[in-house]
């Protein structure tokens, strides 16, 4: 029987590199999917396209889409700093609607591929508050996706997997290892520079450090001077 | 007091006219939002700019996200004819989650814009049959719009506005007749060329002389020779 497929949404981080080695270990052929959205931490890009090629990705895609031009984050505007401390609430660098433009263009390349399970590294635990990663934000994506599309109407069922959504980030380390992921292949920080080296200290260095510190893990991570 | 602002999906085409026309009537500050997203029928990003500055749209932004890439509609991929004859189906023109990615999009500018209200001219009555132009869908999007953003966490709602979901085509032209849409600046043809001459063939085109005859209008489209 051929394997099924899947479409894996990766960033280049550490999520979504543990999340790409489980969907594979678990048997499907997974076609890697990307966003040169504007990011400010560009070095991600590459990383999501070796990280997809080690893991044995069927097919990388990089699809392109100027947030930019809607602004409102960090992440997309130069005039928007990334903190380097944890403050209260979301941060500036939550990017408005991001995972549901990511995971409709995803539910799009699924349709054209005949896929069935699109697989997303959001996580509910050791993260910076954004709403996109909850889980009430993915089942209602999930009842949109079963309506919203010409293979739905035909009866065809699209499943969201989350298999990071519950775990800690020294989970989600632990998990990776024994699969085999490299995290000094990964590139986590929001302000990493274009080779990939770390800030240290925004809040995705924060919480990328902080797994490796529970988890026993040496931290790979290749920081800036 | 202010007016209230909201995003607006245009197209270039007679529905997304008349919606323009409707959301400024009812005294929205109007942001009008549409797709460089690959389509075949450029013709009608020339449409939405001259249409948004004729109904006084605060801003008309165009969003640039490369829909080819993924493919497998008549719309986004060349060697997909647009057919000429109507058929059984959901026709080969249906971009897959097309909808579903702009609403998303939409979310996202509306979010950065504190506006509470997104309008698209979907329609359910004379329409080519794509899933995402029905009320279930639009339900749904909804539901998730209400979990997927920061506003939202925030307790503001976000309303997806459809005045044109259950009129026939004929109801639309003399709705925007009576608040002066002119005709003749939309293009709704799939295949229209660079001047923006309809092929008076596909559905699309189709669809829009009969609400012209059904009407009682004058039919100002442009054809090709």
């Amino acid at each position: 029987m051929a394997q099924p497929k899947a479409v894996i949404l990766v960033s280049g981080g550490l999520d979504s590199a543990t999340l790409l080695a489980m969907a594979q270990a678990q048997g499907y052929a997974c076609h890697t999917l990307a966003f040169d959205y504007g990011q400010r931490h560009r070095a991600e890009l590459v990383a999501a396209e070796h990280i997809s090629r080690k893991h044995g990705a069927v097919e990388h895609k990089v699809v392109t889409l100027d947030l930019r031009s809607i602004g409102g984050s960090a992440l997309t505007d130069q005039a928007i700093d990334v903190p380097v401390e944890r403050g209260e609430g979301i941060p500036v660098t939550y990017v408005p609607a991001r995972n549901t433009v990511f995971l409709s263009i995803a539910l799009g390349w699924a349709e054209v591929l005949s896929a069935h399970d699109i697989f997303i590294g959001v996580n509910a635990v050791d993260y910076s508050g954004y709403p996109d990663c909850r889980p009430a934000f993915i089942s209602a994506f999930q009842a949109l996706a079963n309506v919203a599309t010409k293979a739905a109407s035909e009866g065809q069922s699209l499943n969201i997997r989350t298999p990071l959504i519950s775990l800690t980030k020294a989970d989600i380390i632990r998990e990776g290892i024994k699969l085999g992921v490299d995290y000094a292949m990964t590139v986590s920080c929001y302000q990493a520079d274009a080779e990939g080296h770390a800030c240290g200290r925004c809040d995705s260095c924060y919480l990328r450090r902080e797994g490796f510190l529970t988890a026993g893990v040496p931290d790979p991570t290749r920081y800036a001077k």
